[in-house]
């Protein structure tokens, strides 16, 4: 081992143990002290706001040096409204519901054993993630609301603005009563540390979320020997069926594209039945291509809408993250659902259609963690869904699937309460 | 790359493409067919259970010839009743209730969207486990009935049984109507193929349930790329609160202790409460010495029962799953509590307790699978909490906790319906 390797592994084995202790303590703490912590973190979020921001000048001057493209840039960017509303999403989550020590399932067996199956922290998370500054509060709010210690590795790219924020999540520990380890940064830059948690920390880390691009990704498919709760990528469909009402198809369609187009639940790809194309798609694409989207279609689409680009394999396979859209046409929802399963990464996909039975065939038959009938793929959000935040939309089918809120970062344990039973 | 390892490589990879396919199809089959496959595997095992016995006598002379011991000798041993057994546990799986397509959730947000969370199958489920024969039927049974293709990896001890269990539960695919590729096993007894299960098939497996003693245990943790859902040891406790009742204290010991001592909710350490040590000890002791136990104590037990046997730290880190108990006087339920999570395992522990506010204390801040009040350590199992049958008790937190039985071999999906919904 080289000299930083051993740092590495002194300072991520001192963070691992430090966050044991501070699991245990939390799964002692009240729902309040939690709560508390979230608020103060919130107030001292707007307090320290001009530190924060002067903080995030230096990444930016940084980023601009090492030539990082505008959407990079515009991630790591904090201005006095991001700030807000980090701190209102800090009061969001302190506002919502308790989602720990809730009784799932009660039940009696013959014999008088009362069974409760109860909700618990699942311990000491570890969070990897890349540009964005505001995943630290919001990634450490959610932990901390289900009671769990988390190990933050952020970017290195945004590595002073996550430092100041932790600052303030730091502060609304201490005022709660809580230890300031229940919050915890990686204090280097050094890509191995990401490593280390990946493969080194089974004992301390009971899960790893890792929110980020492919090369991440990658990283924790070649290295996890920790469990993970995974976020690939969103290579999501949106599905015009032959019935499908004009109208609702152009709003749906444009936008699933492009309300937001660098989010994970942004349509990538329109499939449309054959018989439906000729209708559809020439007023879809038309208003697609006037709010500036990039069109790349298969000979059938061509056929149908002058100057299309054309697209290739590689196309279906895409996650353009950008203004671009794919576009196929199927020769029925058997096409449509074979084409998802083939190409699709498991994410969000969308069904417009008037004939329910189709709807609902789709819906059955389409194996992703979100499927929706008659509504934009850009509903893929924790927050949408009704769950105050969110961490990532989950596309592995272990633990959690779909937005992951505080409740996903839960487990559970099963009490038993009798009267002197024993077991036959 | 040796030729066994391109060997190992071919033969399990295309194990991994046809389950994959498998999936696909059991995700769209009926529960009618899933519970015709059961029944009919359950008939064959019973038309078969000579030739079955047969592969079981050749599976233990060899065994025998390898010096295997008297316990491994038995779990490996099958007779008419345990065929028997095996076949009523698939017809009880069989009539349980679809785990599958159940509505865990709904709820409609303001925006009109309804929101449904429904139980899904994982996909294909890798299966390693050791010497008894019988896994292979109930383990493949549980997969198939919650809509997964399984992989089989039995220990090589229990090949041939298994291989002729196997027979039957393909008999009853195709008599339903499904692939014979939903339920296969590896067919070689080479350890490579336990090794390229771990680190190798994330691309086909979506969960590995291994289910043995700590040597896979331990290659498991050394070796898995893909998630498991843990079955570590059972280091089980019982702790007698000063308020316990001395004759449900002593029923419930000897019940925790001896009823099986080879299960994984065997009771492995006794702790008693200082002020209550003498009342409650001589006669428990007795009792469990009377039975065949032998007992391991520290000094304060030594001091109130003479001609203990000395206990070491050791001890208290041992699962013995025989008849041998280790005991120690605690201060108070602190240290109770303490001791459980130094050295236990995280499976099963009880406190017996006439004070309803210490057993509430103790239910709530031990941190195991399953905690009891007032009951046998012994009712760790699916059976007794009304699960029909399952296949091992998960000490890991992620996904799934306690036992592990159809239901917990499920993820879920979200299903939105809209009538145009697009997202602001």
């Amino acid at each position: 081992m080289t000299n930083t390797d051993v740092d590495i592994m002194t300072l991520m084995s001192d963070l691992g143990a430090r966050a044991r202790v501070a699991a245990q303590e939390l799964a002692q703490s009240t729902a309040e002290q939690r709560n508390k912590a979230l608020q103060i973190a919130a107030r001292s979020l707007r307090e320290r706001s001009n530190i924060i921001l002067a903080a995030n000048q230096t990444d930016l001057e940084e980023a601009r040096q090492r030539k990082l493209s505008g959407a990079l840039l515009d991630r790591l960017a904090l201005d006095d409204k991001r700030i807000e509303a980090m701190a209102s999403g800090l009061e969001l989550i302190s506002a919502m519901a308790d989602p720990v020590g809730r009784v799932l399932q009660a039940w009696q067996q013959p014999n008088g054993l009362d069974i409760q199956r109860v909700s618990v922290p699942l311990g000491v998370i570890g969070i990897i993630y890349e540009s964005r500054p505001n995943v630290t509060a919001d990634a450490a709010a959610l932990c901390l609301k289900s009671g769990n210690a988390v190990i933050l590795r952020g970017g290195s790219d945004s590595f002073n603005s996550s430092r100041e924020i932790h600052v303030c999540l730091v502060e609304g520990l201490k005022a709660a009563g809580l230890s300031a380890d229940c919050v915890q940064m990686v204090g280097t830059r050094d890509r191995a540390a990401v490593g280390f948690m990946l493969s080194s920390m089974t004992e301390w880390l009971d899960v790893v979320v890792p929110r980020g691009g492919k090369s991440l990704i990658k990283r924790v498919q070649d290295e996890a020997r920790v469990p993970v709760i995974g976020h690939l990528e969103g290579i999501c469909h949106v599905y015009l069926h032959s019935s499908a009402d004009a109208s609702m198809a152009r709003e749906i369609v444009i936008n699933a594209k492009m309300r937001r187009t660098g989010i994970c639940g942004a349509a990538e790809t329109l499939l449309v039945d054959s018989d439906a194309a000729a209708r559809l798609l020439p007023d879809i694409i038309a208003a697609l291509v006037e709010a500036g989207c990039e069109i790349r279609g298969d000979a059938a689409v061509a056929a149908i809408v002058p100057n299309v680009a054309a697209a290739s394999v590689a196309d279906w396979r895409s996650e353009y993250l950008d203004a671009i859209l794919s576009v196929r046409v199927v020769a029925n929802i058997d096409e449509a659902i074979e084409h998802i399963a083939m190409y699709g990464s498991g994410h969000t996909e969308s069904i417009v259609a008037s004939d329910v039975t189709a709807a609902e065939r789709f819906l059955r038959d389409v194996d992703s963690a979100i499927v929706l009938h008659n509504a934009s793929t850009q509903f893929a959000d924790g927050g949408e869904f009704g769950m105050g935040a969110e961490i990532g939309i989950a596309t592995g089918r272990i633990h959690a699937r779909g937005p992951v809120g505080a409740e996903q970062l839960c487990s559970y344990k099963y009490v038993l309460r009798g009267t002197g039973q024993t077991r036959p």
